[in-house]
């Protein structure tokens, strides 16, 4: 024990952030007022007036003020009806991304993780932040998943989970559910199957629940439910799972209105259908759209977002798009360069991105010569 | 690289659970329908009219249906102006449970941290969840912090985190000004001053800011501001700290609806002035009345509740009041033996488990005989 009053070293941060952590950079989420957003996946439609009149009579008194139920249990169980189980397979969280933490703080942790890369980032970020070690598993150059590879990498020492998204962002394409059974059988670790698109495409995984004791199933209600702004995710496993993940569940983690507005939400499913009925309408057009620009190769989605590729760098046609009033999601890299995606918006706005698309190609091809 | 594909042996989701899980057990929140409800240190008042109908009002539109703003730019800069510091030092939180399992992730993981026993629970949770080792530090027996030991045990080898709770919960005392200065002084840990009661009594901590970088500050609106149900904290630090902490931070952590309705209850504190006066005032009375039962030691209290002890159990307390439909905090265990938390309620609520509780020693008395 030290004994060196008076003499003590100056503090030095540095010495005290954990081993680890210097592998991350911090999120900088930048804000471009005045845009047409196109970059994160949002429903674009405006929010059924009927549904938010009734979400706004819910700010009141106790829901305020008391501390929310910390099991959820009226959201569980109207969430458990939707998705078609039971409301002891469900969790619920603050927005996925919590969801996703939880489970790689209690399984990740001192293991490995694989990643199938393209992917969404932060299941790379948050293993790192849960101090498991993220393998990537890269997909074909069609961007499925290569399931013989996956196996190989899950049976080695120490691999504790899998992620795979379906439909995968940000590629757009999803894993069929014999694909994705096939693998759960192959392997002892946990299979994650993101399935935050699932309302616009690909196959539910909710029916191999009851047999395959290592699935857990990511959704949310920030895509096709419009709910992005009160972050409401949740995850579907056996309840042995769930058991294990409540563990390091924060008692609290899901505010109450949050709770008491997504219950608005799923008793008015109808309204939202609509919207993602004309979300895939114009998903077709879009993806036409860009078909038809010389110079870009898009990519099939089965989700609201379609990925594009052009031979300059993403950051030009990124930028390009800026100055006409347009945000769309800048990928590039070496695993993805080149690539941008760009959400399904309104008719209107994927027309106007259309065009400004055209005109930032010929400018590039331009500058270029 | 194992190749046993047909000879896997089966899935066994214990083995794949992380080191050091074993020691936590899931939170469960018991829900007790119908009762007076002196658990929780939540504000007992109605909300105030005019702020739940603005708040309700917020409800529309893009703050539902598009990502809450990661930076939650305007909530920090009018928390800034409320606490006196700048927006570059603030942090807002999924409530002050997020922001004590970032602090630890990001400095605790792998180290030691230092937890003023008796007090919130949280830390030692949330210290496993991270991977760092939670060492206790008795309180004195007035429940003071015993400044030398913790001292002592800083300077010993990777001791990174301490955590005090000022007013400290669940006892009600706060830890003064030159106590936690002079801590800051002799350490070079981090120095965690919880605050989340500082509305109703105890020293500010704010001002020593600009001249400890290894302070940190965590404050709520869940108590005085009567937002429990949003889960909305805040954390104070030097920009340095917060950088460091940023990188495990959920990019989008605090929805948007809480970021907005936490702002409108900052344009409206002379409301809630009125009820932490009222609070204060009823504080005395619940102190003078416990004092007068007999077989009751009370304690004084900076925050919204009170700590007691009984000569019996704390569970025979507790179970008693229950059944006379008033539900407070039973503590107990080797810590606090005998002893219970109430929380400040309104007149009439404070009344009635005041004879509730002479009711109750009466017949455990009876019982004992």
């Amino acid at each position: 024990m030290k004994e060196v009053i008076g003499l003590r070293e100056a503090f030095n941060l540095a010495n005290l952030v954990r081993d680890g952590l210097d592998k991350l950079i911090p999120y900088d989420a930048h804000v471009f007022p005045d845009v047409i957003k196109l970059d994160a996946n949002e429903n674009p439609y405006p929010f059924p007036d009927e549904v938010s009149r009734q979400i706004g009579q819910l700010a009141a008194g106790d829901l305020l003020s008391r501390y929310p139920d910390g099991e959820a249990v009226e959201l569980r169980r109207d969430i458990a009806a939707y998705a078609g189980v039971t409301p002891e397979q469900v969790m619920v969280g603050n927005g996925s991304d919590e969801l996703i933490l939880n489970i790689l703080l209690t399984f990740g942790t001192g293991g490995r993780v694989l990643i199938t890369n393209p992917t969404f980032s932060m299941y790379k970020i948050h293993s790192l932040v849960a101090g498991a070690k993220p393998i990537p598993v890269p997909r074909r150059g069609d961007f499925s998943v290569d399931l013989p590879a996956l196996v190989c990498y899950a049976r080695q020492r120490d691999s504790r989970v899998i992620f795979l998204c379906s439909p995968n962002n940000p590629t757009g394409n999803a894993s069929s559910l014999e694909e994705i059974e096939s693998l759960l059988q192959q392997v002892n670790c946990l299979v994650v199957a993101d399935q935050a698109y699932l309302e616009f495409g690909g196959a539910d995984c909710a029916p191999l629940l009851n047999r395959y004791p290592n699935l857990i199933i990511l959704r949310t209600f920030s895509k096709a439910f419009a709910l992005a702004g009160l972050r409401v995710g949740y995850l579907l496993a056996h309840a042995d799972v769930l058991r294990q993940i409540k563990k390091v569940k924060q008692p609290f983690n899901l505010n109450a209105f949050s709770q008491a507005a997504a219950r608005l939400v799923l008793q008015h499913t109808a309204l939202f259908q609509e919207q993602i009925q004309a979300i895939l309408q114009e998903r077709q057009i879009l993806w036409q759209g860009l078909q038809n620009i010389e110079g870009v190769t898009a990519y099939p989605s089965a989700a609201n977002f379609i990925l594009f590729r052009t031979n300059f760098e993403s950051k030009t046609i990124h930028q390009g798009l800026l100055q006409q009033g347009i945000l769309i999601r800048k990928l590039g890299g070496p695993e993805l360069p080149g690539f941008l995606r760009v959400t399904v918006g309104r008719p209107k706005e994927n027309e106007l991105f259309l065009q400004a698309l055209a005109k930032v190609l010929q400018a590039a091809g331009r500058d270029s010569r």
